[in-house]
């Protein structure tokens, strides 16, 4: 669509803006529809964007949106509509705000609940250097149910600076939202409404809604008056919104529109995770499930069907999660909390000293393990073989297709101790294969001394490229699954002390696999040669994950060398 | 003292009653006299904790400590008043509860804002399972401000389960506790009292309160109200205790008598840090601080009392400092986060994306890093090494002393990207020498092939005295400071290829510095051998941190036995 300037939102007739919103809408459809990304939840916040921009001054007032999977309609209007069919492709924008990308975009999100603090942070900042801009935190009602924002809303009278919280609620996250606040905030919608504002204003906040965000009329003055209270103190603007708006589909079906991809090719592990945990549970009734807001997403809807009484969605909470699951495990239950890898990372506290110092048989089901791709720096799930790696009393297990996921699951069943289980969003079904703890997998034995040792399906799939070509050149190559970085297969490895050890995981190169399997030689006083791949020591962009590996550090060419001078050397 | 049984304590009178609770307060302060350890937090709780022992019925009833510094009356009324002299020893009794000690604790704590979500989860495997005890967690204020707390709290409705709740409300977490909570709950305690018990209605808790939770007479009628009021659903009880009570010198000085040490030997990091802040801050007016709850602790104090506007104590919110900081420094601020290595496993996640990712100029200045030593496995900081060293764009710096840290906070002044410096809490001043970013310090140079390669100054002292009995014994040594676990000082460690490097430092031995000083010479094809020195993979007790140290992988023996072997093998 054509660029629309501040100029023009600015002097834009009532009329004209309406116009506007279509176009925008239209623009986001037609893009996502290719591109894939977050649809509804940026469908919902056409108008509310488009009245933000009218009213402020935008880069000098700072617009921090949080979680950031909502800003298409304010990348759209500041500068980048032209770029804008680029979404989420390699070197294209991004899906989330960006400050490389836009002295719009003043401050990078993707985990939730981050934005009011990061509004405080700006004030605070603005304030000591006596500059003068206003600052507005987009906040949804689902992230309204994490800690970091209540951590936040505690620190406004601590701070006494001045910010614009504006509350869009429209009754979700990815998930539905749940809990205490979902429920008050719900009373506050309803007839008549509760009129408890109390809760913000204690907390320092001056509460003023509620606005209907899809009507530019409510929305326009709400946002004018809101501006003119910033000079008194902080505002709280509780605007509802619909997920969804103007797409009839997208508003009855919020969940499965929120993210779009394109068509999938291959099978997703979630599902197996459903399915196993389901036939798990029937015969275990020890067996509990929890999800922090993700349910669908992480293949648990048939889980919370069939057992609604042992599966908990506690919302954005992943700390809460983790002590949720090793309290019920203390309580004699065998807890499964899955979650996305990169918002494990919100728990690592959790899981060191709730799950891991107690030894309870919690198992972690890491969804979206390795470089997931289109939504770039904030969700690759690169670091989780590292942060995991010297956790005590945690075995952290690497499937490499789903069939062998499914044989881990059902392992982790009677398994007492703690159990993490990382893969990727999609693989192979493959052939089942007996899985032992702390045992790797033989996949080509040769007389060769030269062993690639891969973790996890993606590696396993570029080492049988690697050793295809190397075979047409007559070098042989064996292959072993890694399945399990702790514990190492120590008997397996000591047998290969005299080869070249090349490791090839979808991590970063930084303290995961081929780190631990160095050190086992090195403990041993072996000089075995172990030769790491994996992924290089930046934050990797959006962009398609296998074009990603290939090109930061996981290259098929750079590995065939390897095995080339292996071979060369020997 | 001499061991009171429940029974005792249920037939009690009300005289005698009285008198146990004097015999309690004379013993804890006692031992901690002796012993150090949390004082009068433990002064506060004596009744309190009483009064739970006679209402409740443990250890099948559930009481769950937040943090569980206070849990000193709980031992001594379960069987362990004859083992309290032992505590926080090596082999002692730990001041905190733990499982593995006794069956009446439930659940370890260590870390701040856990207690509610893991009553819930006891609660709701007791209602799974078809049991039937009550679920206590007591809390303090200080932790109410915690976001893990409000994620808990959001979830009662979810859980739908029966919890009490006791908000032991001094007013105080280590600090004083700050912030809209804080002061919302100084209104319910006024005169005349706010009654806004709404907030805590809305999350699904009955309120009861306000009762002293000093006096008996009112605490054991309320606790058997609370827990009639538990047959029906969860409860709040809102009690106020005075900290220190009893001792008036405890009273008048809560935050010199949270926590107590025997006496000290050596010079704080901590009192540099402040000093140095200080210094740099009058030329630099974007200097700012920011602690959570810790001003004291963390040598802040003076930057707190000269730069009162550029202070930020914004409670027990870890998560919340870090995207604080990183906003800040978008803003244009300079941000130093002080923090305990421990409590910074808090905001591993915010470390990642908010301040790392964004590549924003904030420095946390990691105090109790290493073997922490009397607190036990919940807080020794033996992991930051490992949980910094994979993240992108972030500087890890280990000084040598506190003259070097000195230098390297002034470097830091102008330094324009992430930094960490990681420090135990006691060391020598030591003489000042330049410090350059990745730069080692050769201590002392041979020409021999053995290089002791040691991050921080506990470890360099253990080199030293390596290097002395290898001395005697005709081996030469080599001494490297490893002041930057990144970047490595990769010139240097070129230089040594032909060596056998010896790497020690007081961080788990999985993903520190030996992992990266193996992993350098292997990306160079060297076959440099590398023997490390670190913690083993398991949790650490509590005990001095030397013979911690000395007996979890730092063993003197062990690593002049490795030089031995080196000189032998040449």
């Amino acid at each position: 669509m054509k660029q629309i300037t501040d100029g023009e939102l600015k002097t834009a007739s009532p009329e004209q803006l309406k116009e506007i919103c279509g176009a925008l809408r239209e623009e986001i459809f037609r893009t996502v529809s290719v591109c894939g990304g977050h649809l509804s939840s940026n469908l919902g916040t056409v108008e509310l964007t488009v009245a933000l921009h009218r009213v402020f001054d935008f880069p000098k007032d700072k617009l921090i949106f949080d979680v950031g999977h909502q800003c298409y309609t304010h990348k759209l209007l500041s500068g980048r509509a032209d770029r804008f069919h680029t979404l989420r492709k390699r070197g294209g924008l991004s899906g989330f705000p960006k400050r490389s990308e836009s002295e719009y975009d003043c401050y990078d999100t993707g985990h939730a609940g981050t934005a009011i603090s990061a509004s405080l942070g700006f004030a605070k900042a603005r304030d000591l250097k006596g500059e003068n801009y206003n600052v507005i935190a987009l906040v949804g009602d689902g992230s309204f149910n994490n800690g970091l924002i209540y951590e936040a809303l505690n620190s406004v009278k601590i701070l006494r600076s001045r910010v614009l919280i504006i509350l869009n609620d429209n009754g979700m996250s990815i998930s539905p939202t749940v809990g205490g606040m979902h429920e008050l905030l719900a009373e506050m919608k309803g007839e008549p409404p509760l009129e408890d504002v109390k809760l913000f204003e204690r907390f320092g906040l001056k509460y003023r809604g509620i606005v209907n965000g899809n009507d530019l009329n409510e929305l326009l003055p709400a946002l004018e008056e809101a501006k003119e209270g910033l000079k008194e103190g902080s505002v709280l603007l509780h605007v509802t919104t619909k997920k969804g708006q103007g797409y009839s589909f997208c508003e009855s079906a919020p969940v499965a529109t929120h993210g779009v991809s394109p068509a999938k090719k291959h099978s997703e592990y979630s599902a197996a995770l459903g399915e196993e945990l389901c036939a798990l549970a029937k015969s275990r009734p020890e067996i509990v499930a929890v999800t922090a807001a993700m349910t669908d997403n992480l293949g648990l809807r048939p889980f919370f069907d069939t057992f609604p009484e042992r599966a908990f969605d506690v919302g954005i909470c992943e700390e809460h999660a983790s002590v949720l699951c090793a309290s019920m495990a203390a309580g004699g239950m065998k807890p499964y909390y899955a979650v996305f890898s990169t918002f494990l990372e919100r728990t690592f506290d959790e899981i060191i000293h709730d799950i891991c110092a107690q030894n309870l048989p919690v198992t972690l089901c890491i969804d979206r393990a390795g470089v997931s791709g289109a939504d770039g720096e904030t969700h690759q799930g690169v670091f989780d073989l590292s942060f995991l790696s010297f956790i005590p009393n945690l075995t952290v297990a690497i499937p490499k297709n789903i069939a062998e996921f499914r044989a881990m699951l059902r392992l982790s069943a009677d398994f007492k101790a703690p159990l993490a289980i990382r893969y990727p969003r999609e693989g192979e079904e493959g052939e089942e294969t007996a899985v032992e703890i702390g045992k790797f997998e033989v996949l080509h034995s040769t007389m060769s001394d030269i062993v690639l040792l891969a973790a996890g399906e993606r590696c396993l799939t570029i080492a049988e490229n690697v050793r295809k070509a190397a075979l047409s050149e007559g070098i042989e190559v064996a292959i072993v699954n890694a399945r399990f970085l702790r514990p190492l297969d120590e008997k397996l490895l000591a047998g290969y002390s005299h080869c070249t050890v090349i490791t090839l995981e979808d991590n970063s190169l930084i303290g995961g696999l081929g780190d631990a399997v160095a050190r086992f030689y090195r403990s041993r006083g072996l000089q075995t040669r172990v030769i790491g791949f994996g992924l290089c020591d930046r934050f990797l962009p959006h962009g398609e994950p296998l074009s990603l590996m290939e090109d930061f550090g996981l290259n098929f060419g750079e590995i065939l060398d390897a095995v080339r001078g292996a071979h060369a050397c020997r």
